[in-house]
C-alpha cells in the first residue's frame, strides 16, 4: 500500500479549485496538505462551499510558496494564465511536483507570449510535460505536467487516432461548452438572461485554444470555433475531418477499430457502436470522453463527437488522472464513478 | 386600403399552426377563414390553447378540402411532410392560393421521392416557388409557395452573397436549434432531463434539409451537421466558409459591404457590424435573420453566423412574408416588432 | 383621433427601461421625446440593444429633468429605488404626469422610511395613486402615478375578490419569478451555474414587497416568500388562502364566478375554468394576468394561482396601462398581442 | 469485514432502478444479483444506459420472482405503485427482505385503497416500517420497508423537530421538485417547450403524498401544492410552519439548537447557520437533506427550507441508507461524497 500523497492546493475557491476538493477529499490515497485562497483566507472551505460540509475541516490559507511546497508531494495550481509561473520555479526547487491547471505551460515559450500577450517570467525555460494523460505516457516522470485546456482534450482526443494515422487533411473543431468554463465570477456571458434561451458563440476563429490543438495535431490544418451553452457543465465537440485528396472513404466500423486499438487500455476513453452519439449526460461529473462517429456518404467528411466533462477530463480530473500516473497509481484511483444521469 | 386576405390553415393544433395563429390573428390584412384539427374538431382554438383566449372565438373545424379553398384567398398548409401533397392539387384547382410549410414540394420530384423515401402523389408535376422570400421575388406572382425548411432559412441567407459571388468553394454548417423545430408532441429528445443540460447532435451527416441547402447554393460543396440545444427557439447557425483557391481573403469589413448591397431593401435580414455577433435573443419572437461576421487571419476560412427563430422566419413568420408579397402587401406587415429581449 | 403622447423615459438600459422601448416603440398613440441613460449617453438606442435594430434612430442622452419635462407629455421613470424622488418633483412643477416604476411612492412616507430604510427626500409630501390599473381607477387623473412593484402585482390581483369579499383571514403567497426581476447586472443570484438545475428562495419572511400587499389586502394577515426560478421571465404566484372562522367553502365554480364580476370588463385578467392552471408561458411577453383556482377539500384552504410576466404586467406594461388611462385612450393600447407559446 | 450483500433490483430501467444501479455499483458491500426488465429482457444494462458502461456487465433479466429471492439477500421494487404488491408476498416468504419503493406499503391498507383508487391486493395485511432513515431505527429490523415519497421525504424532515416538539398548529409545504420525479417516459410536464421558462403547478391540494406527511406528522394541520421547476433533479420544500396560540417565537439559533439536537449523529442531515439558505446545487447527487431556518419578526410563522435530491434522498440513496441499516452496515456506506456543484 502507498503512502498517502500530500497534495497542495494553489487557487482553492475558483471552480478549478472546488472540483480539485470534490474529488481528492475522496481519493483514497491523497491527504490534502493546504489549500489556499486569498479572498477567503482563515475561513473553513466548508463555510464558503457548503457542498463540502461533513468532508473537510481544512481553512482557506494565505501562506508562502515555500512552505507549501515543504507540506506537499504534489501541488496543484488553480491560478489564472500569468500567475501559474509565479509559483512554479519555487515549487519545483523545493522539491514539489507540480501540475499546473493554467495555459502558463502549454506552449513553447514564443507562442506563449504571441498568443497570451504577456512575457513569460521564468527565467530557466522550463519544460512541462502537456498531460493530455491518454497520448502522453511521459508525465509518469514529469516533474511540472501542464495540464490542458478544456476545449484542446475534448477535440484532440477526438480526432487523434485519424489525424495521427495521416489519413485527413483539414479539421474543423465545432465546440459546445457548459459554461462553468468561464469560472465562478458572475459575466455578461454567464448572467442567465443572456444565456438561457440562446447559444453565445465567441472568438469565431481566434480562441487561444486553438495552439495547443495544432500542436497536438500537426499532420492537420486545424480550425476552431467554440459557443456557449445554456448548461452548467460538459463539452461536446463535433470534429468535421476532411480527408487528404487520395484517401479511401472508411467505414464507421473500420473508424471504431482504429480507435479501438489506439486507445486500447485507456479507461476513461469510451467509444459509442455504430452511429450512436454521444452524450454530456453521461460523462457529466467525471473523467470520460466518450467518442462517436458517422461517415458522410459520397463525401470526404466524416463527423466526430465527443463528450467531456470540461470541469473533470477538461480540468481537474485529468489533473487528477496525472497525478496517479506520476506517483504510480492506477490512472482511474478516486476518478472511478458513473456519470449523474439524468 | 386592402380588402382583408381570407387566410385558411390547415393543420393548426401543431406549433406551426399556432404560430400561424398568433402572427395572423394580429394581421391588420388577414382575416383568418378556416383552421383545421381532427384533433380537437369542434373546440374552441382558445379553449385548446390559453395563450389566444381574448383574440379569437374561432372554433377547430375537420371540413372538406374543397370547402376550404372556397372559404379562402390563401391556405397555409401546416400539416407533416407526405400529408401536404394530399391537399394541394385540389387546393389550387378550386382557385385558392397555397403555401405550403412542409416539405413536398421543395425539391424536384426525384430528389423528393430519394430523400423523404415515398412517392409523390402529385401526377400533375406542379413546380412551387422555393419561398426564401429574400431571394425568391417570384413569389410575388406564385400560385404554389414551397416555404423552406427552418435550417435551410438560416444556413442559406447566412453565406449566399459570398457564395453566388463565387469566392467560395465549400461551407460546413454547424446549426444548433431550439426543441420547438421537433414539434408539440413530447419525446425522447424532448424530454426535458435528457435535453436540459446537454446539447444533442442528430443525423450528423445526412440531415433531410441539406438538400435545399445544396439545390440554392449549387456553387460549394455543402456539409451540414445539426443538433438541438436547450432552448425553446431559434437557430444559431454556424457557417464555416473556406474560400476557394486562389481567392483573396477579405476583410470583416468588405464582407459587411458584400452583404448590405446584397440584402440591401430587405427589411428583415440586419447585419452586426465589425465583430459584433448575432444573439438568439435578438430575433426571438420575430421574422429578422441577423448575421455577422469573421475572418481568420492567415486562412482561407471565413466565419458567417446567423440568428433566427426557427418557428418564425424559419416557419410560419417566413410563409406569412411570402403571403404579404403574394398579395401585395409590404412584406413586413403583421411581422413588424421587435425581439422579445431579455 | 388623439395626438401623439410624448413620452420620456428616464433610465433606459435597464430591463425595465428597455422593456417600455419595446412596447412604446410600436406603440400607435406614442411618440418617444427622450431617453436617457448616463451609461450610454451619445450611442444609438439600437446599437446598444440590437434587437431594437430598424425600430428607432434614438439616441441616449443625458440631459436636465427641467429639459426632460419641457418635451414630454409624460416621463417614465425606470431608476432605481431612492434616485426617483430626485426627479417627481421637478417633473410635476412643470406640468409633466409622471409613471414612477420605481418604489419611491408606493407606500406612504413613514412607512417607506421604515423599510427602504432611507429618508424620502420629497418635502412636500406629494401623494401618488397606486397604479394597479384593475383596482384603481383613479389613475385616470392622477399626476404620479406609483405603479407597483411585480410581486404585489401577481400576489394582489390573485386575491383581491377574495380578500376584500371578508370572507378570508389569511394569505400565504409563495411567489416564484423569472431572474429578469433582479436587473440587467450580474450579479451572483443570476450566475448561470448558481440559479440553473436550481430555485433560489430568498429574503425568506421580509422581502419589501410585502408592504404593498398589506396595503392593499388590510382585511388579511399576509405572509410572503420569494423564490427566483432558472426562466427569464414571468412570476407564478401560489396563493394559500385561508378562510375565517366560520366561513362556508365556496366551490371552484362559486369562486370563478365571484371573480368573474369582480374582474368584469377588465381585459388584461383571464381567468381558467374549472381546475386548469395557469402557465407563464401562455402571458409571457404580454400583459395578462391569468389566474387559476382549486378548493381544498374538508379544509378551509383554497389555493389561487396567478401568472403574469414580471417585466409586463409587473412593470413596464402596467406602466403603459395606467398611461393610456391617464390619457383616455383605451387601456389596451399598445399592449394587445398573444402570449410567446411556445 | 462483512460478506457481501446480494442485492436484486426489479424494474431497473425507470430513473428509479437507474439511480440504484449508478449506486449500488458502486457500494463496496454489495453485489447486484439481479436486475429486471421486461422491456430490456437480455440486453446488456451498459447498452441500454451508456453512462454504465465499464461498471458492468450485467444484463437486464425477466425472471421469476421466486428465482429473484433465491439469489437476493435484499430485493428493492422499482416499479409502478400497484405493481409492488405483486412480488412483496413471495419474495418475503422465500426469505428476501424487500425494500419497496413505490407507494404500496406505505399508508395503512384503507387510506391506500381510498388514495391509491385501487384494492390493496395484499391478503395478509402485511406490515413495512416506513423507511425515512432518520426516524425510524426500526428499519434495522425490518422485513418490509416502504421507502417514503420523494415530497414527504423533504417536507417531513424539514419540520419534524418543531412539530413533535407540539409547538406548531398548522403547516403549509409548497414544494418545488425537478422533473426527473415524473419519470423516464416522456409527457406533457417533461416536453421542454411546456416546462423550459416555466413552473408547473398540480394537484393544487390534493397530491397523494400529503397521506404520507399527515400519518407522520399528526400533530399538526397539513398542506402540501407541488410544482414541477425546469430542472432534472431536486426538490426544494418551502415550509410555512404557523406556532400554535400561545406560544412563544423562537430565534432561529434557537431553533437550529433545537434541530441540532433531534438529528444529532444523523450524517446526512445538514443545518444552514443563521440565515443561509440550502441550495439543490449541494446536495446534487446525493444523500443529504440540507435545512435552514427563518423566523418573521411580529408574525407567528416561522419559514423553513430544506434541499434534497429527489432521486437520492428522496428515492434510491434513501432505500440504500436503509438498506444499510437493515443489515448493519455504518448508514452511509456506499453514499458519501458531495455534491455535484457547480
Amino acid at each position: 500500500m502507498h503512502d498517502m500523497i500530500e497534495a497542495g492546493i494553489i487557487g482553492g475557491a475558483g471552480y478549478t479549485g472546488l472540483e480539485l476538493l470534490r474529488l481528492l477529499l475522496m481519493h483514497p490515497q491523497v491527504r490534502i496538505s493546504v489549500v489556499t485562497s486569498r479572498r477567503y483566507k482563515g475561513k473553513r472551505v466548508s463555510d464558503v462551499n457548503p457542498h463540502l460540509e461533513r468532508f473537510t475541516e481544512l481553512e482557506y490559507e494565505d501562506i508562502d510558496t515555500r512552505e507549501i511546497a515543504d507540506r506537499s508531494d504534489v501541488v496543484f495550481l488553480a491560478v489564472p494564465h500569468g500567475s501559474a509561473m509565479d509559483y512554479v520555479p519555487e515549487l519545483l526547487n523545493a522539491g514539489a511536483r507540480v501540475i499546473d491547471l493554467s495555459a502558463d505551460y502549454r506552449l513553447d515559450r514564443r507562442e506563449y507570449e504571441r498568443i497570451y500577450k504577456r512575457r513569460h517570467k521564468d527565467t530557466e525555460h522550463r519544460n512541462a510535460v502537456y498531460g493530455l494523460t491518454e497520448l502522453h505516457p511521459e508525465v509518469a516522470d514529469a516533474a511540472l505536467v501542464a495540464n490542458p485546456g478544456c476545449y484542446p482534450t475534448g477535440a484532440i482526443l477526438a480526432v487523434a487516432p485519424i489525424v495521427r494515422s495521416g489519413m485527413a487533411k483539414r479539421v474543423v473543431f465545432d465546440a459546445k461548452s457548459g459554461i462553468s468554463g468561464a469560472g465562478a465570477d458572475p459575466s455578461e456571458k454567464s448572467h442567465f438572461p443572456n444565456l438561457a434561451e440562446n447559444i453565445i458563440p465567441y472568438e469565431l476563429t481566434a480562441h487561444r485554444h486553438v495552439a495547443e490543438m495544432r500542436k497536438e495535431l500537426p499532420q492537420v490544418k486545424v480550425c476552431f470555433t467554440p459557443h456557449v451553452i445554456p448548461s452548467i457543465r460538459g463539452i461536446l465537440t463535433t470534429a468535421h475531418i476532411f480527408l487528404a485528396e487520395g484517401e479511401e472513404r472508411m467505414t464507421e466500423q473500420e473508424i471504431e477499430e482504429l480507435y479501438r486499438q489506439f486507445y486500447d487500455g485507456k479507461r476513461f476513453i469510451r467509444l459509442r457502436k455504430g452511429k450512436d452519439i454521444p452524450s454530456l449526460g453521461a460523462v457529466r461529473g467525471t473523467n470520460f470522453c466518450d467518442i462517436g462517429f458517422e461517415v458522410e456518404e459520397d463525401s470526404d467528411r466524416i463527423v466526430i463527437i465527443s463528450a467531456i466533462d470540461n470541469l473533470v477530463k477538461g480540468g481537474s480530473g485529468q489533473a487528477i488522472q496525472n497525478m496517479n500516473v506520476m506517483f504510480g497509481l492506477d490512472e482511474w484511483q478516486g476518478l472511478w464513478h458513473p456519470g449523474l444521469v439524468p
